[in-house]
């Protein structure tokens, strides 16, 4: 493809995107297609001969498309939200021109640089406590990775190795001996992360993956499924008692479940109690929710964590306008990943590397080459300013108040389980009407397990995402079957909001009358 | 950033990418700029209103391009190539705009789908055996990884699990019972992962983050730094005599240093020689040097993977046209890596990934969330053809041999370290005339380390790079200090290719005379 072939090529492309982006609200938000149905679509071999852009783009129409879960749709309210924007598009066009795999600084000064202001301009723009900056005296600092589960695994097995080795080091080994290997191959087996049972999987992943164990630790209703510091300090003298050594927590701002926010000042002050409680590696996963912390009003729960926290996360490719991958990880001391993470043959020694005065991002995450996203994140920013990033993260929160106060209006159908929050809404269908059903009203009363309310929202839940007229999660927690419904992306408005509502609404009552009627 | 004005920026952008492309060769390959020469060309805050297009894309010219380093000069001959091609833009353009990160089927089964059908369309341009297919009875199959360092750390992680959890049950323990978890955890400390010393950095680091141990099997310039299968028994018996047990290896299909091919039948009889050994989790690390496999000349090599392989790794991102990340990963039995990384919470049930019936590659990696990077395969794929994929790496390997026969040509002040292959030459410049001298000819005698030739070699490769006309890389192995040489991106051309040497020659002579007149 020659330089006028790409020109037609990409302008096709454009064109091909403005309308598809166009028609996303008139297209179903979940496809149709049946498990395998691209393969026969395909030929079984690769072409021997080089085939035009035409033919090529226009299998995307006819085989690619159908199979698209629509997550820009305003009928997206799944999971969380996953937005991408033109001035992202632009960025993932330049990041793959300049195609760098930016290892270290010299195999692209830019990639590297433009990457650290990044980080430090949306450490600002989230009111973030300084020590997240690069510019930090502490020597912190930020680095993007692919996603919150990447995120948290990298800082998981920092953690477990800057706890053995500092292990190792204080009974006088010395490093590189065998007795120093052995002992710290002994010292990790004894280790155990943490997190609530609402923290997200990729903590649990990340444990297996470090190799270390890990607990769950139960959260209740009552405290809106947040953990607390009571309960932190329970499982802590629990593991003591064990000879188990906790050195890890995942701290959640948002849980997939409910949006529940830990008690981190709570927490914080528990992990003070002991000094082995003081070496845990406190990590907080604001995958979703942190993005709030971009709104004034939000921005006086990051001031916990200027004092206790190690790391802090957030994906912009989740509610900040950037596509997915864009996920922030900040470190309050960079030497916690270097030192564990930094492995530097002959050849990928250089003088400005040597010199220390630039950053080799390679020795901040698991893979060694990068792209170049922080050109997406810089385009976004500009294009939006921060007045439209806070504009879009308000229009979000709003949108699921409108939501939650729709389902608060059918007290009679529905049951909020936890406290709406980040535009998320957290609900269940009422069996009260049912011989057994005991679900009960929802102010200020804690829903409970109802086997029928379960099996009821399973049956709402089920039919309305086969039906695809909006796309919808459903969890576990508590013991309480439920439904969540989230409308946070960039097309998302209160038409499609309400319209969402009018099809939970109708589903439920066909759903309840089918269950009075059997 | 309405669809008119996307469609100006994204008009501009692509003009801008063509015009970048176009010039590559005029620019210096190595950027001038000076560590921290960005932060003081942009503000030192987000703004806090929306920028216009036009006020973006001037700062790429102004503050970014001069800090690119240029991967796609027909002058970049340091590590190994990153290519990026036209259609593989508009695969990243495509793939941002449909942005869903998908997690699981459900999230996009095209994305899936399409993921699966290009993996196998690559094994068979490959010609990998059919065991790594997904359509395999073995129940093999591949996924994409960002980058080489991810997948050996996956497959390792895999490997670690596998080993520790068959013990476990071979002992009668039950898993989900606290003398299982401590079994496992035992057994761990024990677990060593293996690799020669010209194994690329990201086998050694896959092992810290997996908290295993690692050894280093050192191989001599005489089997041209392969690992042969008396090396690699001779390690196995020393461990087994330490009641260690080796778990897992990367064999190297083209080292970083020189390219060296493993002795891997000769390596894969030796792991047949005992029932513990028969057990090792036996990577292939073809990250560069794969590529060749597309033209049927090589393909001979991948017959050795039919028996006792259990996962190889070719990046499409160096050296098959597509830009990073697409690094594929095969592996025998999918369920090494699914058993261990399958980590569902209730929120991301749903029917389709219960039934079976589909590939939720989360559970092939670290990250939960994927880009959608099999389009840009398939596109640069027909764009190219397999006739076009094949001319490309046959172009790389001729250019090589072109470069190695110089360099033969001038016997006076080169000698070559390690047999030329796939494109790469590794050689250094002699310091016979220097009193201390004692370099040998290339004429099948083996180099011999020579401070001497170490230093003249070194100052030779600095001036270079320092005056940025071409940029190579140095490594050092065997004791012996060498440059490397390896032109094979789109650009790469033999007047390139000649000139280099002729900057190299006149290098080499300039230095040369310098340290005789000292």
């Amino acid at each position: 493809m020659d330089s006028e072939q790409f020109r037609d090529a990409a302008h096709a492309t454009i064109e091909d995107i403005i309308t598809y982006f166009n028609n996303i609200p008139n297209q179903r938000v979940l496809p149709t297609v049946e498990p395998g149905y691209l393969r026969p679509q395909i030929p079984s071999s690769p072409p021997e001969s080089p085939e035009s852009w035409p033919a090529i783009q226009a299998d995307i129409d006819a085989k690619i498309k159908p199979g698209i879960t629509q997550w820009q749709s305003p009928n997206f309210m799944a999971f969380f939200p996953a937005t991408v924007t033109y001035p992202s598009i632009l960025g993932e066009m330049y990041s793959a021109a300049f195609n760098a795999p930016a290892f270290n600084w010299l195999c692209s000064p830019a990639c590297t640089e433009l990457e650290t202001v990044m980080m430090d301009w949306m450490a600002q723009a989230l009111a973030l406590p300084n020590c997240f900056l690069s510019t930090s005296e502490n020597k912190g600092g930020g680095v993007i990775q692919m996603s919150a589960s990447d995120a948290v695994a990298t800082v998981m097995i920092a953690a477990r190795e800057r706890r053995v080795h500092a292990q190792a080091k204080s009974e006088g080994l010395k490093e590189g001996t065998e007795a120093y290997e052995d002992r710290v191959m002994d010292l990790r087996p004894k280790l155990v992360a943490l997190s609530s049972s609402q923290a997200h999987s990729s903590t649990a992943k990340a444990a297996l993956l470090a190799g270390t164990r890990y607990r769950s630790i139960a959260v209740s209703l009552e405290n809106d499924m947040a953990l607390t510091g009571a309960e932190l300090r329970c499982m802590l003298e629990e593991l003591d008692g064990k000879g188990l050594t906790p050195y890890f927590i995942t701290l959640c701002f948002g849980s997939t479940n409910s949006c529940a926010v830990d008690r981190f000042a709570e927490i914080l002050a528990v992990l003070k109690e002991k000094p082995a409680w003081r070496q845990i590696w406190v990590h907080i996963d604001a995958a979703y929710a942190g993005a709030a912390l971009i709104a004034d009003e939000w921005q006086y729960i990051a001031q916990d964590f200027a004092d206790g926290v190690d790391s802090f996360n957030v994906n912009m490719h989740k509610w900040l306008l950037v596509n997915f991958d864009a996920s922030l990880l900040y470190v309050r001391n960079r030497h916690d990943l270097t030192d564990f993470l930094d492995i530097t043959p002959a050849y990928l020694r250089n003088p400005f590397s040597e010199s220390g005065q630039v950053i080799d991002y390679r020795n901040w995450s698991i893979p060694l080459g990068r792209r170049f996203r922080a050109l997406k994140i810089w385009f976004v920013m500009r294009s939006y300013g921060l007045s439209g990033m806070k504009s879009f993260v308000r229009k979000g929160i709003t949108l699921g108040e409108t939501f939650a106060d729709l389902v608060r209006s059918r007290g009679d159908l529905f049951e909020i389980v936890t406290k709406p929050v980040f535009g998320l809404t957290v609900f269940r269908v009422k069996a009260a009407h049912l011989a057994n059903g005991n679900g009960v009203d929802v102010n200020g009363v804690i829903v409970k397990p109802d086997e029928k309310a379960d099996a009821v929202t399973k049956e709402v839940y089920e039919t309305i995402n086969a039906r695809g007229e909006i796309f919808i999660t459903s969890t576990v927690m508590a013991g309480i079957y439920a439904i969540r419904v989230v409308s946070a992306n960039e097309r998302a408005e209160e038409q499609y909001i309400k319209r969402a509502f009018e099809i939970i609404l109708r589903t439920a009552e066909e759903v309840r009358g089918k269950w009075k009627g059997l």
